[in-house]
């Protein structure tokens, strides 16, 4: 078992990664001070459920815990208000007072619904993380929680951490290979952004990963975690250095927000963006090879890195201006400047943008 | 004009409070670094707004701010998940950005539901305050917002303290007389829990409030502000001090709950549930001067002191028991012990509050 901190001051917490950790999950849940008084309220998804949620209830319960439990559809949709309100009712129903938890037994989606509900049922109880996905080392280190709003993802928020984060990596022998790779992508990013001896690790290692070993996945979350708590610990509220762990979102977001439904998963379209961001790196004077690392450490855990030809430049253009990264009229980029190493520039060219967005689509 | 602070560490802020402090907005809004360059958006009420939306926005306009405003309907029910929605709506088509502010223009129904969409819009935005009744005096400080559900008040919220409040004395003047009242009723309230002699002042000067004196008005909310602030400042988070604001609150909100819509405003509630506090503070021990006092203060700002006839004693109870103040099943009472003085009983036997709201409804 790996152990991490994320060290935000009283707001502190730790982060355990091991195999089979919810078979003991009732004595972290003692340790961590949750209540056996008032009920708690796990949070999953459909698919996330069958495998996992009955264990989960009958652990917690042999240990002495009340557990109401809530089961929202699979995929981003679920990050509504809607469900917000819906969750808002089964957890009056199931008895849930200030001293209870939510938790959260899923991916980032099921993480950043179920924190939201945390943070302001009761104006704010406490939260528990029991990621399912890859991905979801990276939204449960921070404490940015969100629902998404018709015109705008995550527009509706709060930040609010976790007692405590508790990765069993057996629950990621179910995930699809297409979402291990997807998570990958954020684990490389927090390589490219603060590591370079990492990126290295994940170049040599990427096949074991997208196989699901479990040792090399548990090193893998904890190194992505531990970059994120490191910058999440310096800048718990975004004012600064947290955005650079916006690493290729800005184009990657664009073309989600583009993209059909379903056609590009969020570490694929980051992975394209990362790309994006070498590639205005190179423009910046950073050498070739920035380049071709990242492309390598990309394409070797079976990630795109071209953007599919029949996307619109213009609207994937028009996308970025709306997106919130773009404070007071200035297009923020975060660019690489080598491996390990990224800078903010405030004021990036829209033409280099739109140039290297049809790079990026000629390639393919 | 009269200034308090609201002492909260790094998030400490000021009241302003006078007359005609509306003309001078935006020097305010200015001194308190609120930007000029993203746009700010007013969130007020369909009453509200026809007196004095057109003179702020004109206001702030003429002083360099970009201004969008949203009207929302009067009343308890726009305090929604729906209403949230839609001012996310008009934060975005505004464009407003994380540099933006949210202003509350109204009372305490608008200040509750801007300070929700503040502190979670882009997972929280600068909040100003401009409070247009007495009542939210109370809302002002204290930072605790929320939106209700359909089966709880104020379940879902936050807790976001404003960059700072600006009473404007002169808006006071449209506000009809049985809200003056029910206003008046936190006031007293911040008295009996806190400063005999305020509660000796309230006697004296009811009639001035009443009929809405600017100097009596000036100074009652001045010192109901400060009562507050010095509770809140000592226990932001509502751990054990911040309880004693509740005092009437535990019968009110569940008078609020078996009324018909509209039948009693908060203000009658509470002031009704703080004769049921009082009555069982002489049962705990305290002089019968107690009640006499309470009832006084009450009395001279034409407050109602008993239950209509007519409301059923058991639902009181059961709405009382779904109060979110019962925390792990134990009943919690705010108890005052003399006039400036209360106690935080936890187990108040139900028999004696069963017998104090039949006596509330027979002397009626
Ligand atoms: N809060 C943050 O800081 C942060 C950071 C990054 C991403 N996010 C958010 O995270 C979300 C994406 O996270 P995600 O990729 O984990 O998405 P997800 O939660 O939708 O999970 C991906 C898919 O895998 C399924 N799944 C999850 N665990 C499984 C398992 N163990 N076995 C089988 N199937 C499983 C889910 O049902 C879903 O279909 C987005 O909404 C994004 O905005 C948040
Ligand atoms: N956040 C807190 O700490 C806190 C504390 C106490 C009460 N509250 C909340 O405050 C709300 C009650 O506040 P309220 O009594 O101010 O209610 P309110 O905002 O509904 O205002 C009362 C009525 O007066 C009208 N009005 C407001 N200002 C006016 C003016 N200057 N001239 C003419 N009409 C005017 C409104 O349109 C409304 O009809 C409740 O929702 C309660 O939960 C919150
Ligand atoms: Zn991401
Ligand atoms: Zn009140």
């Amino acid at each position: 078992m790996r152990q991490l901190n994320v060290e935000l001051g009283e707001r502190s917490y730790p982060i355990y990664i091991g195999e089979g950790l919810l078979d003991e999950v009732s004595s972290y849940f003692v340790k961590h001070g949750i209540s056996q008084k008032s009920p708690l309220m796990i949070i999953t998804d459909e698919k996330v459920a069958p495998f996992y949620l009955e264990h989960l209830t009958e652990r917690l319960s042999a240990g002495g815990f009340k557990v109401v439990s809530a089961i929202v559809a699979s995929g981003e949709q679920s990050k509504s208000l809607a469900n917000l309100e819906l969750l808002v009712t089964k957890a009056l129903e199931g008895g849930l007072d200030r001293k209870s938890a939510i938790v959260a037994l899923g991916g980032g989606v099921v993480g950043d619904l179920a924190g939201f509900v945390a943070a302001s049922y009761m104006r704010g109880v406490k939260f528990v993380q029991i990621p399912t996905t890859i991905l979801a080392h990276d939204s449960s280190v921070g404490g940015k929680v969100a629902v998404n709003h018709p015109l705008a993802k995550n527009i509706i928020g709060a930040f609010h951490q976790p007692e405590f984060v508790l990765y069993d990596l057996k629950t990621l022998q179910s995930l699809p290979d297409r979402e291990v790779k997807a998570g990958l992508s954020e684990v490389v990013k927090h390589g490219l952004i603060w590591d370079k001896e990492f990126v290295d690790w994940c170049i040599a290692n990427a096949g074991a990963m997208v196989s699901k070993q479990p040792e090399a996945l548990g090193y893998a979350l904890y190194k992505g975690c531990g970059v994120k708590a490191q910058v999440v610990s310096e800048d718990e509220k975004e004012s600064s250095l947290r955005a650079i762990l916006n690493l290729g979102h800005t184009i990657g977001h664009a073309l989600e927000a583009v993209a059909g439904y379903n056609e590009l998963l969020h570490g694929e379209a980051i992975s394209i963006g990362m790309i994006g961001s070498a590639k205005l790196g190179v423009r910046y004077g950073a050498s070739e090879d920035l380049l071709r690392v990242t492309a390598l450490a990309l394409e070797s855990c079976g990630l795109p890195t071209r953007i599919p030809a029949h996307y619109d430049t213009d609207a994937i253009l028009a996308a970025m201006m709306h997106d919130k990264k773009f404070s007071e009229g200035t297009v923020v980029f975060v660019v690489p400047v080598e491996i390990g190493k990224v800078e903010i520039k405030p004021d990036v060219p829209i033409q280099w943008v739109r140039e290297i967005i049809e790079e990026l689509k000629q390639e393919d």
